[in-house]
């Protein structure tokens, strides 16, 4: 049953092969300034910076350069980027990378105004702003996390030994989003199986919960198994166009509102993941599936006829036996893929080591929409058979 | 392989039991005068009438009345709703009730401002607006059309006999749609499976088309699974809030333009459909179904591996025979399901005689994006073979 929910997702997307030339049109909706935010330097080398500053240039933009923003954007880069942004009266924060650009954008633009400690406030107490919020625009150049057309944003506090998301309302959103499949050519393998990885978990997160007939589960297995079909031909042919538009654009499905419409959902794979990261600096979608398998092992029994669907449905295994010992093939195919895939498949090769297991348990967030609310000792098991 | 596409939905949704107590606060959002729109009347014995006027006058709006607005909407009513729209300045169109309310809102939108021919412009040049637009709104009671969340409007010239559909862009799109599902409960048993056949066809309608490997086909797959199982219990008890809530969320997504982005698509099924509607006045959604098999099992040959798909993956056809024999095992079941919701199975039963065929053969327009593009000679075999 669809319990009450608001859906409004007003981000426009611009999609396929040259769709970069949109971005003149869209940016004369804008201010003069625009801070350009990207990360390490990939796209100085693949032509897209260039582009991207072309197009710039051609609409009379000042540029305020914002890049190196890291993996997993730390508080202290957000103040310096909210500070650019203040110094320079932004218009408009353009992310030219991945999800982590993207989510710092989202941090920047709500942090530039806000009186006060940004992290407390929207990162450990969940409010919403208050105060003026810049416009964010995206350039995606690597699939996964879906910021690209939602108002999620995970920042980490080195500090703390934290990573927290928030998502944001619709205001925060990304304006307009360029999505070109040709842009995620060059991502190395090992970041595309993780963007491949962290779809496919953001779909379970919201798959693994409820008890109820859902037209969202429908839709959840329908996309986990395109994403499957595709990620095959992706690493086979990493220039597979018609492979990577349908990764791309399932991936931004994956996680932009709709499949929590109305449904509960889990997330604890998340949670444990951003714990694991925030100890290890490690690529997000790696601490997910590290943890995967031993977590869906432990709450397969209280959700066993999920899992059976999820089995059935997605992974398409006979209908024989009980209902457990086809809820535990569907999660023998789930790891089979993930194995094909590449992805990790325990913490220990992240470098966790087990005098980290309390204090990573210690900073993992309790969710309650899952099939079971974990323990600390649940947390510590799962971490334990994680190693 | 998805094509180039802008998707840009900006309809904000509120979805659940109580849906409407949103209204007083979107109603701030636009000026004073509202011109309520609203159909036969049922409504007013329901109590949403009354529910709808409490709100508008709560926030302290004009209300000017548009009531009549009849299934098929006309020309001549257009232009009377546009002279009241023009007359009174009204800031907001609310329309209040199914699909067809919904679709002549839109065209009073966008004729109100209009230079010249209305029907000629939109619905014959399929020009987009240049005038004026004025704002949408819909509270919806009745299911199927998808209406609520596009910018489609499907208006009939009666004097031309034809009915003809155009979509709009999305400044035309509804602003804000309520979707609360027990306002469907009252909806008779034969609308209410004429509106879940509309649905169910609009995603077979952009599903048939391709041969490629595309995500939109595997989301399309799960919509269609979720109204057949929905259908059933909604049949069973139109006061099942689980199924209801499952067809009126799928049915918005059915189309809402996701599902035709990047993608060809058919639509032939309403193509034929409106020109029978066009001769019967008939409720749009068993036009449709009184030509689908016959359509269907006529191209079936053209897209053998697609019908054999609909059928292993919509159907569940165990896969066993050739092709073809599994693709007609779907089209069976397809078949099978139609009858268990009583739609039309023949245009006989909704009025149409031997001599018709001709004149309904030469308004059905002939699209091109399916597996095969009919000859006149094919559209006339069909509705004889739908007689």
């Amino acid at each position: 049953m669809l319990g009450n929910f608001e859906y409004h997702n007003p981000t426009k997307v611009y999609f396929g092969k040259g769709a970069l030339e949109n971005l003149n049109e869209e940016l004369k909706n804008y201010g003069k300034t625009v801070q350009l935010i990207y990360g390490g330097g990939s796209i100085k080398k693949n032509g897209i910076y260039d582009a991207v500053v072309a197009a710039l240039h051609a609409c009379g933009k000042e540029i305020v350069e914002d890049g190196g923003v890291m993996p997993n954007p730390t508080t202290e880069k957000v103040l310096e980027g909210a500070a650019i942004a203040r110094e320079h009266a932004v218009d408009l924060l353009l992310a030219v990378g991945g999800g982590s650009v993207c989510d710092y954008a989202k941090a920047v633009s709500v942090s530039a105004y806000c009186d006060g400690d940004f992290w407390q406030k929207y990162y450990v107490d969940f409010e919403d702003p208050t105060c003026k919020v810049i416009p964010v625009a995206c350039v995606l150049t690597m699939v996964g996390t879906g910021s690209e057309m939602n108002g999620g944003s995970v920042i980490t506090n080195h500090k703390e030994k934290r990573k927290i998301g928030h998502v944001f309302g619709s205001d925060v959103m990304p304006k307009f989003t360029i999505l070109d499949p040709t842009f995620t050519y060059t991502v190395p393998k090992r970041q595309m199986v993780a963007g491949i990885y962290d779809a496919f978990n953001h779909i379970c997160e919201q798959y693994f919960s409820g008890e109820d007939d859902n037209v969202t589960d429908y839709l959840c297995e329908g996309l986990m198994r395109s994403i499957v079909v595709s990620s095959y031909k992706a690493i086979e042919d990493p220039c597979d166009y018609e492979a990577r538009s349908n990764l791309m654009w399932a991936a931004t499905w994956a996680l932009n509102t709709l499949l929590d419409m109305g449904k509960e959902t889990d997330w604890e794979v998340h949670m444990l993941g951003q714990a694991v990261g925030a100890y290890t600096d490690e690529t997000h979608g790696m601490t997910l599936s590290a943890v995967s398998l031993p977590y869906y092992r432990h709450i397969l029994p209280y959700g066993v006829k999920k899992f059976r669907r999820f089995a059935v449905e997605v992974w398409k295994v006979e209908e024989k036996g009980s209902d457990e010992e086809i809820a535990l093939k569907g999660l023998a195919a789930l790891e089979h893929w993930m194995k094909d895939l590449g992805v990790a498949m325990n913490i220990s090769e992240l470098g966790v080591t087990p005098d980290m297991i309390e204090g990573i348990a210690e900073a993992t967030r309790v969710m309650d929409g899952g099939y079971k609310v974990l323990t600390h000792a649940e947390i510590v098991k799962i971490l334990q058979e994680s190693l």
